[in-house]
């Protein structure tokens, strides 16, 4: 465990104020993945398909709208906290015809920066939150800095040989509602699901529906990437199901829809039980979210539609995917092929390194897809992401077995990548 | 206190999820002066000087930058969760002067969107943080949402007669001492003070830095209005007296500098011990802050000084503080002549109204300064602030002397203001 002994450099009077608890759990000050990964550690020339934003810029229409708020006195002052009202608008507009249902914009969404509101707003002390693993890494501290406690349920991974789809990734749902004490509050979903790229079944989020009944808990579901869903899947949302608006949180950002990870313009859709509390605790975190780019947002989502924006946006992640995928398949190495969102889960416990390998510090000691991460990027020149770092200690073996490849890249880019990756073949067992 | 209670809708399955017990603390849940306050609930023409935010724009080459950001593709990506490397190089240019000392821009800055994460970082449950009274009102929240507990300690108001300045507010330092206890984890310094515009003077904050070393504090000091220091005040930053590098964090914004309220990006600048878990703490609430926008700033730290913008602004503010003040003058109140930052406390004690006067419930059983900045808004039309909401409930009666009148509008509003505000003449008792 990290202690203040970690950023302590030798002089008399560092450290004179002893930092809070809550960060030693959550991982909190551990080296995370990212600062590993990170391209300062890595081959200059590294091609970068480890972390999960776009080399590309954000459609040009919608940077416009955001150049024309630029250029407006309110748009670059203080919003609402509940967000700017014309964004409010385009949510509703955007999201009932999937919700079936009327959206009242000033009760039940909430413009964000973020899902750690949820968390201030929701838990109490003890209170025990379920999450599938692979999970995305940053739910973990938000549970644990608000008092929570994790409750890990694995999805299991494909067993069979051949070709394997992001589908076959399963939840056992006896150990799921074994995982439920009295003292869960909150299960969280994410469908598209990163980093599997599973896209959760009508009949799956149905079970889990009706032990968040059972159980009464509150439903996270982070549907951050429901414009990236491929071959005509469908996506579903949880919250449309029988009895689940009244205790589910629904979760979108601009930055997955529109390739703007940087805009931090995010929002959730929910019933004013749930939307109130957390905008009580999303104003006193940051107050608002930055206006410039909400306005741009709101253009974004007033006109993707009619634009037919998201479908030739998601076109392009489909031939994205393609291009990857192919590339594995001509190694003729296994991956889960995704249903949404942009990242493969390639299968690496075929590659093979000498003995003697120098590897860092820092990858030493961790699960076996640290080592091959970093021996794919050192060799090949392809960065990718560990999967262990997206399980919990117990469950690192499941995890290890995979690399993370994130497609949000450009075409040429991820072609390039390919041919790279062919160089895998002589470490291949 | 608020309970669930509030937000039930009568209907069934409302609030089946219970909220987080923190919520009801720190007033989170309470209907804040902001939104009773609000453009929505005043007269149409009425005029706001009731809320911080500026209302003309930020100045052109700084928007700029600002579109050329959002013109290539980095900027529009995440950023590191320390900030983006450009900007916290201009931190460091910017501020090494006035510290007299080199900063480490890797360690010692970080980009942030609230002080928020300072809260999460280092308070323990129980842990107790001293603020001057008034207070900016996130700073209960903060404290209570992470397991502190607030002390409150009155800045004193003048007692002379005549013309006063924000300088007469003063500290009894026995009062501060005897406000430590040993649970005393952290003080709160904010200078320019909002909303007294007290500049502290170096012997106040050698003292309170001699109590915050003599009990080991951390010090937040909270100065994101100093570029907004009038009369050739000196601004004494706490940070730079002896021996306090190590226990303080400076807090900063571009909001503040920049006439951009609505950007939201800030930044804090402290010794790696302080910042090191800030960081930890930031990148699990939001990550990073938004990048385009943070590239903008970086530009507008890069030339402010070359430009002579920040001198300019200044006096441009100074321009404002006077029409507002002259406008007070004429009508013979009394009035808190502000140092810095951009608001004045006008003392409303003789202002009078019709016993009969219809106020509203949200203003009813508040402070008699409730009442009064209600009346001035509906009969004179113009907006402020009750100062007794930046009071504890059992210094109520410090605060409700005074009503809050920001000037960070454009002349010719605070004219019509003044104008406007003559009208007070005949309820002056
Ligand atoms: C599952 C999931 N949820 C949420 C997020 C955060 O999205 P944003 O960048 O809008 O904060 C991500 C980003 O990678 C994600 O993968
Ligand atoms: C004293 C004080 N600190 C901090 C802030 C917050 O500044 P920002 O808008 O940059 O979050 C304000 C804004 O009114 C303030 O008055």
């Amino acid at each position: 465990m990290a202690t203040n002994g970690i950023i302590s450099n030798g002089k008399d009077r560092s450290n004179l104020i002893p930092f809070s608890s809550r960060l030693r759990e959550g991982r909190a000050l551990a080296q995370d993945v990212w600062s590993i990964f990170n391209a300062a550690n890595l081959p200059s020339d590294c091609i970068n398909l480890g972390q999960g934003y776009m080399n590309f810029a954000p459609p040009q229409w919608v940077k416009e709208a955001a150049e024309e708020a630029l250029n407006s006195v309110a748009t670059n002052h203080y919003s609402h906290p509940k967000g700017r009202l014309r964004l409010r608008e385009a949510i509703k507009a955007h999201y009932e015809p999937d919700f079936g249902r009327s959206l009242n914009p000033e009760t039940e969404i909430l413009v964000t920066s973020g899902q750690y509101s949820v968390f201030v707003a929701f838990l109490e002390q003890g209170d025990e939150v379920i999450m599938f693993e692979p999970f995305f890494d940053q739910y973990l501290p938000s549970v644990t800095f608000n008092g929570g406690v994790p409750v890990y349920v694995p999805l299991h991974p494909p067993t069979g040989a051949g070709k394997q789809s992001s589908h076959e990734w399963t939840i056992d749902f006896d150990e799921l509602r074994r995982a439920v004490t009295p003292r869960t509050k909150m299960i969280i979903v994410n469908t598209p699901h990163n980093p599997v790229g599973k896209v959760f079944t009508r009949p799956e989020l149905e079970q889990i529906a009706a032990i968040a009944e059972e159980f009464n808990l509150l439903v996270m579901s982070d549907e951050v990437y429901d414009s990236l869903v491929f071959d005509d899947e469908e996506h579903v949302r949880i919250a449309t199901l029988p009895g689940m608006w009244d205790r589910t949180v629904t979760v979108g950002s601009a930055g997955k829809t529109f390739a703007a990870t940087g805009w931090r313009v995010g929002w959730l859709i929910g019933p004013q039980s749930i939307i109130y509390p957390t905008l009580a605790a999303t104003t006193r975190i940051v107050f608002c979210s930055n206006s410039p780019l909400q306005e741009a947002t709101a253009v974004g989502l007033e006109q993707a539609k009619k634009r037919g924006f998201l479908k030739q946006q998601c076109d392009e992640y489909a031939e994205r995917r393609k291009i990857l995928t192919d590339g594995f398949d001509k190694l003729g190495m296994k991956y889960s092929n995704p249903q949404g969102s942009y990242f493969v889960l390639l299968d690496i416990r075929n590659v093979k390194w000498p003995d003697d390998y120098p590897f860092p510090e820092s990858v030493l000691g961790r699960g076996r897809d640290f080592r091959a991460c970093w021996f794919i990027a050192m060799e090949v020149g392809v960065s990718s992401i560990p999967v262990s770092e997206f399980y919990c200690e117990e469950h690192t073996s499941i995890g290890e077995a995979y690399a993370r490849f994130a497609f949000c890249k450009d075409v040429d880019t991820l072609k390039h990548a390919v041919e790279r990756l062919q160089n895998l073949k002589k470490y291949l067992a």
